[in-house]
């Protein structure tokens, strides 16, 4: 029944067309000296200080500022979002077509242009139960007039040897049934009297009325499906009618999720303090087959140094794609950066975005598959799979559109944001009653936390050279709906 | 991530909500006299008689026009589609909810009131690498005057015995890490000079700034997913986190998909004269799938009646919903007929639609399963599948959002539709570079065929009481997006 994924309409090239906030906009240089003021609207530099500390004032929570003083050391090179991702989509593998029974390529995009061996329908068959005639036997025919024709006998549905009638003579015929050769129209059974031996026609319907030739919908060597075209159920009826019980397919990128951390254990674990559930290893499986992938979960890596390495090649070998998340940061990291140092690295960059700043990116392996790292917060995790791994899943999946579609939307409150970095806050959207859209971020802190997002139903997009946005102004939301 | 599937915001329940064109007309009474003029814009009775066939005439393709003279026999009594829908719709069962493990769970909604059994975070920890202080004890730090503090110590992500620090004193934190009692404020690295005996800090961020305390997030005994909610990346990162593995949730329906007729064949089987490949056992099995069943695709039925009945016996035990699509006339008909009467009976109806107008239902079994009969056409299967299946599967689903959103679209051409029948005609629809939608329908006969079904995105619904719609006039257009 459908021909149109979301890619359908106005999909573009992933460099020529982004529907998300774009403006590639420099990072502001960090602030050589201190800064004034109260909570500072534009928070690039430490909050204001206080001989004393204002009982009033709020604690902070979201995104560090850069250093006070501007040390080089302490600020490495920070990279805008679009740079990253940029360096993602470059890299990763467009993988071959597979052939797979047409069930099993539902909802991927066809990797042929499928030509039609048969015609289709495959011979001239009556469109409706009614009677097949020559349309001039019937001329003139109305219910005050009928015309009575002699019935020659039946067509039903189903394997039979070529039937003909002749002049003045009808055939009963079956919705499907093959047509006898000599008939030119059939007439409905409603606008007959029905009969068996003779048949009463009180309805004069032009040549050609109610009946499909052979050919009419596809003929032999006719294109079908076309490279490119999401298979859906109506792409499966048109593939299975031409004689296809196979298609070839751009295939689901094969993802393989890992998370890497000392304080990490299994669900359902006792927790020690100091002990946290991957949560991540889960939540990004889920994501990556919400977005098409095959996805598999392999779970936390090992502390065991020598095993880490050869759970880290093993997945590279089965991938398309690796996604580790984890802290930046501790002996965890460490032991997974010397691991991928010796498959050929990866390289941590600051971007600016927050949550962020932290993300990895590397292509490891013979097959130099590209491996991202995300940050291990869940709440970072997650946003970072929609900023990079989205995106780079869908171009595996050779998707035109990348991109999630996004709204300009009424700020219900007013928004802060820190400048030089794209912010991305948890949010709920609602259709305004006079049109448009209103959104409200969730909860009060600029950092969003678990539970909170998993009541968002978006994400608000703050460019990087807004500080502000004022209750009442417009602002980018990026719903975030299941099955894209 | 995700917080919400298009159930989210504003679905209703679905005696009170329908998005689509839900005016219930009366069908209109058969007319007693003949039609005169042309090929009629409402076409209720037979076409034009004429003397002798213009041959300019156009065929006809259409629905057929109820009989010319009114007879009862003829025309049984035409049931609307909102009442063919509310019989199944009443009919469906409830699955009982199933728990699976969170990552199967996904797509589905939440059939339980998950509350939590834990605080997260767990313990009071540092949200950034950096220096777990008391505020009182760098207030008043700047660039310019920075505090100095001897470092006590670091704490890192993992299991770890809880410490402490007293006044004066600073330990190393990383993020994630358990903040050592005593602390009141994480002041981030990039703040101070990062020393490791000793550490100057250059910023006095107010209390409680860059930490997590326990239970922020969740409290123990918290409500963390509730009833009724779509489960998608942010729902499994928190019910992981507050230790859930397997979740309660409203199951796939399992939908078992057969053909009935004697002319099928499969797919790869050469073609006698008369026979057609069944493809409708796929497409409907691929639509049922991308409604959210489980659909298993049975095939062909068999033409021997005794195993005929065995396959519908052994598929009602399976099943919770029975799809089959077959012609409503012939011997493969009759004997599905007589098939389902021994288990309970299926009434066909003639449903005021085209493509149509034949759709049966029935409940059969010793647990009353839901068996619908589409017809056998596979655009007719198709759209009955949108109109009368897609909504049941949903309701199965316990989706609050039964039905696929219209939007109104600008028709790019004149469009005729017979009084009486509501039309469903497949259309291509886009966004006009000015706002709203237009909309074409593919393919020039109303007669919409496999590969005129294959390209197009939507299906346009022209009312009952409408016989036609003006090129520019607006109509209502219902966009056909994969993975509903």
């Amino acid at each position: 029944m459908t021909g149109q994924s979301e890619d359908g309409s106005n999909g573009g090239e992933f460099r020529g067309h982004r529907d998300t906030a774009q403006v590639d906009v420099p990072v502001a240089p960090p602030r050589r000296t201190g800064p004034v003021g109260g909570l500072p609207a534009s928070r690039s530099g430490p909050p204001a200080q206080a001989s004393a500390p204002l009982p009033a004032q709020r604690a902070l929570t979201g995104p560090v500022p850069l250093p006070a003083d501007g040390r080089s050391d302490a600020s490495p090179l920070v990279r805008t979002v679009e740079r990253h991702l940029d360096e993602i989509l470059a890299a990763v593998p467009q993988p071959d077509p597979i052939e797979l029974a047409v069930l099993d390529a539902q909802g991927l995009l066809c990797a042929e242009d499928v030509v039609s061996q048969r015609a289709l329908p495959a011979f001239d068959q009556a469109a409706l139960d009614g009677y097949a005639v020559r349309a001039e036997d019937v001329a003139g025919a109305t219910v005050a007039r009928p015309v009575e024709l002699p019935v020659v006998g039946e067509s039903v549905a189903g394997a039979s040897e070529p039937s003909s009638i002749g002049p003045g003579l009808a055939m009963r015929v079956a919705a499907g049934a093959m047509l006898p050769a000599g008939a030119d129209v059939v007439v409905p059974a409603v606008w007959t009297d029905g009969g068996a031996a003779r048949v009463a026609v009180q309805a004069a319907p032009p040549v050609g009325s109610y009946l499909r030739r052979t050919g009419d919908d596809v003929a032999p060597d006719d294109p079908a499906v076309h490279v490119g075209t999401p298979i859906g159920p109506a792409q499966i009826s048109l593939l299975a009618a031409v004689g296809r019980d196979r298609v070839a397919v751009r295939p689901r990128p094969r993802v393989a999720v890992l998370s890497a951390g000392t304080e990490l254990v299994e669900i359902t674990s006792p927790l020690s303090p100091g002990q946290v559930v991957d949560v991540n290893s889960y939540a990004l499986a889920a994501a990556a087959r919400d977005a098409g992938a095959d996805a598999y979960r392999w779970g936390i890596l090992p502390g065991d140094q020598r095993r880490l390495a050869e759970v880290l090649e093993s997945q590279l070998l089965r991938s398309d794609l690796v996604l580790v998340s984890g802290t930046f940061s501790g002996p965890a990291f460490e032991m997974v950066q010397e691991a991928l140092a010796a498959l050929g690295g990866m390289r941590v960059s600051q971007v600016a975005m927050h949550p962020g700043p932290a993300q990895g990116f590397g292509r490891l392996g013979r097959d130099e598959v590209p491996v991202i790292f995300v940050p291990g917060e869940p709440v970072a995790a997650l946003v970072a799979f929609e900023v990079f791994v989205r995106p780079a899943i869908r171009l595996m999946l050779g998707k035109r559109q990348l991109f999630r579609r996004t709204v300009q939307a009424i700020s219900g409150q007013h928004l802060l944001s820190p400048l030089g970095y794209r912010q991305y806050l948890h949010g709920t959207v609602m259709r305004h009653p006079d049109g448009g859209y209103v959104v409200e971020p969730v909860g009060e802190a600029t950092d969003a936390l678990l539970a909170r997002m998993a009541r968002a139903n978006c994400l608000i997009v703050i460019d990087e050279d807004v500080t502000e946005v004022a209750a009442g102004g417009l602002v980018t939301v990026m719903p975030l709906l299941l099955g894209g």
